[in-house]
């Protein structure tokens, strides 16, 4: 296993001077396994390797890897800070506004230290103007919502018949979130899919994957790099669980 | 240990003709710590032990138990429907997305199956209308989810400077989620605390605790039983977090 | 409930001259039923407890209760350091690789602490010779990783017809990971058995507690015992699921 090919790897992504010393198991598959392979491997670009590794340790609450990961990000050039902070709403939404107060915190930690770093004044961030929350008249709003739902998803949207499906999914989570310019419809699948898998809850699980490769949006050989991606972040159980979703719906593809 | 008092209290909360064996030290250890001590305990009601528990198996994906729980809210009369709905809401702010639509279609698989052991139709869930859903004019919502948040946190609102801040945190958790009717303040409280418990996020578990403590919604002895009730489903590990947080929380206390 | 008994079964496993207050129905419950009852228990012995504990605090993330417990099985002799590392590796592949990351910080953290408490000098942790990664030749890994798979699964291995099959399960954690020693097969399936039951996908839940139990790796009183350490740390709402997986591969197994 040539340990150079590796550790330069490393120094990319994780956007560093030198690789930590892999001096124990772990180490040593870190340097040759994450990165020497998955990280290297053709299919599925760096940028979005990466939402699908914050994803999964900003689900995971490692502190560290959170802090590691998005100061790489920044680093690297390879996200934007607008679209890292649409990511922290589109995470919100699918894993929970506890562990996206955290990671928006690790994002302004890390935007500062990025400019330290640099030598340079660290930016704030500026107010966003109200007209970025789409429409205030409730029957436009969901009409909107019922439409995106349906655009997303490729099944018919649910009925108005719940609080969680009212307010919730319609009137927020497609009547606004999905909407936001920022990440693409194609990035917030990504997101989508790292953050199903972890959850595991097999309807949105199964719907999810179905709609990212049924939509076209993402490719066979997408989707399977961002299973190896995911395994190896969030682990191999749930990767299968991942994996056997991409099958199925690969196989049931139209056409 | 009273393994008839145990098998009692099982019966009660879980709504069931007959406790389930106890075979296997497992299976012992849910008859006489979980039901036998834990739902027994004063200090806490039996409602209130249903919301952390709920929020337990909700976010723990175990199929059997979410349909069990679910089922004995409804089954007891615990919780009645609207309540529960509301509950799917909340739960989906504090612990994602994918999760409380699994949890809503437990809810509609146990509806159905309660009236159906009466011998009843099931009542169909009535569609909400928009009235429902707060102002539509954004300064407005943003006004009311700052003083919003600054009544349930104890601290002053953030700034609208992310997406997460402005279209999340003021514009839809504080701006409309946690004023909506059908579960009180208190309760959404309950909810939370086991969510940012099961998540531990730091900032977050230390905020959410503090501020259901010093805001007198729930008192230092319902605290202490959460923390048991918790453990007891989500494992002692979280349950320390949970526990070191309310410790913190309470020496902080003004007066 | 002799609290004596359960006193001295916290100092002896927790590594600690006094026992911590039992101040609250957690911290008593924690002492009574936690160490007074699991940890008490003959069928499973302490080392192997430890991996299930091990397994769940680190998936938990709790930063107290891992610096614990880590420190807990260094300072009592159970685990020695190199057997704690290779679970590191072994647990980045069932819980991803963050939460393993933060864990061998914990480690270092812990190890130092115990030198230091006893007054000497932190030993370096060993150097991995190269030939610990296993064949380099791809035929040759794959073919192993094949063989390995079929004999800790009990199943023919997949094809080799996704990244995740074909660098992930049988390149890796097959094909390396599995076979390294350091730890014992029946600790891998010891580690690999609580991890897949806190994640609780169901596929590789059944899988691994079925060929755990059908290998004769594992014997059913010792599988009810890591049932019940297991719900202790992680919650008796993912215990249910463990344990009923535990029933059901017990009444599959042939003879």
């Amino acid at each position: 296993m040539d340990g150079t090919h590796a550790a330069r790897t490393v120094t990319e992504v994780m956007a560093t001077a030198e690789p930590p010393a892999a001096a124990t198991p772990f180490g040593r598959a870190s340097r040759d396994f994450l990165f020497g392979e998955v990280w290297s491997r053709p299919g599925l670009s760096r940028r979005d390797r990466r939402w699908v590794t914050l994803t999964c340790v900003a689900a995971a609450d490692s502190p560290g890897p959170i802090e590691e990961h998005v100061h790489a990000a920044l680093a690297s050039g390879d996200i934007e800070l607008e679209a890292l902070l649409e990511f922290v709403l589109h995470f919100a939404v699918y894993c929970g506004w506890p562990k996206a107060s955290h990671l928006e915190g690790a994002i302004a930690r890390q935007w500062d230290r990025v400019h330290r770093e640099r030598g340079e004044e660290t930016p704030p961030w500026p107010q966003l103007p109200n007209d970025t929350l789409g429409p205030g008249v409730w029957d436009e709003r969901l009409k909107r919502g019922v439409e995106e739902f349906i655009d997303v998803n490729l099944m018919p949207a649910p009925p108005t018949n719940s609080p969680y499906r009212h307010a919730g999914i319609l009137g927020f989570v497609f009547g606004h979130v999905w909407q936001r310019p920022g990440l693409t419809r194609r990035e917030r699948r990504i997101v989508t899919v790292a953050s199903v898998a972890l959850d595991d809850s097999p309807v949105p699980l199964q719907t999810h994957v179905t709609a990212a490769l049924h939509s076209g949006d993402l490719t066979k050989e997408e989707m399977d790099e961002i299973v190896l991606q995911f395994a190896a972040y969030y682990g191999f159980a749930k990767g299968e669980a991942l994996a056997d979703a991409v099958e199925t719906a690969w196989a049931s593809k139209p056409g």
